[in-house]
């Protein structure tokens, strides 16, 4: 950030993007990459219990795959799962971070005792050079309703660069899971709406009367501008299980020892989900995501651990689900079938955050099917 | 922002620094100019009555400065300052907007009939061409405190480059004030402060019980990040005049028409306050701007114009004061006289953000002197 001399450009760039060319590491740090640079940001991942306890069984109740192998922490942050796999038994541990979070990471790995296993290595994982391909890649990767951040492709750019052929993927697997819900936040939001309509409408009239400018041709953007923010924009929300009316449905299921960057571009699916409540409402659809450890085929875990940010009153994490809101909301029945198509790309500039179509009609128990209605939504 | 081919490096770059060299352009966008391609932000500043109500008397009750004349807007934003400047008169406006609102100040021109005098252009004003130069240029730049957002750079850029030798700058001058101030965030911040502290405790504590991790190592560089963040970051507030418990000084004075970018780089003062409050708290200090529209020597203003953001108890503005907080506060009694040296310069990793260093030391009406302490605060 700030000033640089004219270095030579393809240095600059990353080849993490849209699938339509690389982009400036400078603007991906901007954008992106300066919140981990934070030990409060990091201090909130590493106090997500949830989220703690999955790698950490993941790691120790699976130990054979750790004894005496190599491993990849891609995205190492403080340097957490690199010190469980060195604690684990590991031979030798690279713990790759972007961030100047590096050092600090470098600092803990020895205050631990690790730093003859534990190797720290400060730079994106697309550019740096390991002396030897790894037995395990691990790293926390998944961003707000899995794929926000698109921090994925930096893995499977590691997988694809590093790991040995038998290698082992931590997690193994993903998934995206689409459900219908109600909340409050529909009618709060569109009040917020309302009421930034109504101030428009007095800015105009002072604007007209103080200062002799009309600005009435502006009204349609402005309200095109308010409506994306607080209509189609998803939100963070922590859902509690009450509010899921009806059955949850996968959306995309990912295999992380195979999948492409090609086949993450776009996340389509069309879902059924059926309504599980009496008369109630349908206010939108709760977005969240699974991850398994259940290692390789050819090298199986010993016990499986699963990762859920599913709506629960208990074990909610930082992650919370991603709330797509609808305008109204919709009353519907136990029995009714919510017909969803659902596709998911990444926004046209910035690949790190997502543009949504999702369209849905509603057969009612009855068999009489609602019209069709089709939201665009922008996860920012 | 995302996707770029590798094209000419020089025109990533603009000149615009912090005395060091040239800045990434589109790094520049993402850390910078993107808040102001949103409608939301200027409607903030339209609706800012002081505001509109300065730059609408200066242009309005100086109507010789712009009857027949060619301006320059820099940074048009809406193009509110450029349409004013048609309506008082000019035979011609150029109108220079950076983001996409340019196209809404296209919009909002033609729908009140200026297009034949407004010619709105978008890009950077150190990159355009104009046909000509000008007679005015007129600018609403100041950021918080004056001149956070380092856009006086652009406008000096503009004068050096657009403006004919006996050229009017609206504003003509400005000014940099501070004053000690009492205010309830000094004890807020330090409770916030030591609540994370607190928390950090407990956070260790869980970390090394149930993951086996000693994270001591880290207690360092996370009480000085709280610290920065809750002690050292100047805050915005809207001061109310009772809050300045010591005579206002100024820090600078710039005359816009002869100011170089060289002279703004560092603001570096000796000044001095005397409390005029009895028995006090001195919690910090509160700094703030006014700008004047006075014309030129050559061709002054029939009527000037001051734009004040001293505290104020109906006139405040959008831009409130910035305070700097001491802890632990002083208590100070009418009489005493408060030194300060005062020194802010450009931050390392980004020429729109400033870093400060605040000396004080309190000479007490009885001629004791306390020591002198000395604080390092950023304006973020």
């Amino acid at each position: 950030m700030g000033s640089r001399a004219n270095g030579a450009a393809a240095e600059r760039l990353t080849s993490t993007s849209n699938g339509r060319g690389p982009v400036d590491k400078e603007v991906d740090f901007a954008n992106y990459f300066c919140t981990y640079a934070f030990l409060y940001h990091q201090k909130e991942m590493l106090s997500d219990r949830v989220r703690m306890d999955a790698y950490y069984n993941s790691v120790f109740q699976n130990k054979h795959h750790f004894i005496g192998k190599t491993v990849l922490d891609v995205g190492t942050g403080s340097g957490i799962l690199a010190i469980w796999s060195a604690q684990a038994g590991a031979k030798k541990v690279y713990a790759v971070e972007a961030t100047k979070m590096a050092e600090h990471a470098r600092a803990l790995v020895k205050s631990n005792n690790l730093q003859d296993v534990v190797e720290v290595i400060e730079g994106s994982i697309e550019d740096i050079t390991l002396p030897e391909k790894v037995d395990v890649i691990i790293s926390e990767w998944m961003g707000y309703f899995l794929l926000r951040e698109s921090m994925f492709d930096s893995v499977i750019c590691a997988r694809d660069r590093w790991l040995k052929p038998n290698g082992v993927m931590y997690p193994s697997h993903a998934r995206m899971w689409l459900a219908p819900i109600r909340s409050g936040l529909s009618d709060h939001k569109m009040e917020d709406y309302e009421g930034a309509m109504d101030d428009w409408q007095g800015f105009l009239k002072e604007t007209e009367a103080y200062y002799g400018v009309n600005m009435s041709v502006l009204t349609k953007p402005f309200s095109e501008e308010q409506k994306k923010y607080y209509l189609q924009t998803s939100l963070w929300n922590s859902l509690h299980p009450n509010q899921v009316v009806g059955n949850p449905a996968i959306l995309k299921e990912i295999d992380c020892s195979k999948v492409t960057v090609e086949d993450i571009l776009k996340v389509e699916a069309s879902i059924s989900s059926l309504v599980t409540k009496e008369e109630t409402r349908l206010c939108g659809f709760g977005g969240w995501f699974d991850v398994h450890f259940k290692g390789s085929e050819e090298n199986p875990a010993e016990c499986d651990v699963e990762l859920t940010t599913a709506p629960s009153q208990d074990d909610g994490t930082h992650w919370g689900q991603q709330v797509f809101l609808l305008q109204p909301p919709v009353h519907v029945n136990e029995g009714d079938e919510i017909l969803v198509n659902f596709s998911m790309t990444r926004a046209d500039d910035n690949h790190r955050l997502m543009k949504v179509d999702l369209g849905h009609s509603i057969k009612q128990s009855s068999g009489k099917m609602l019209p069709r209605v089709e939201n665009k939504f922008f996860i920012e």
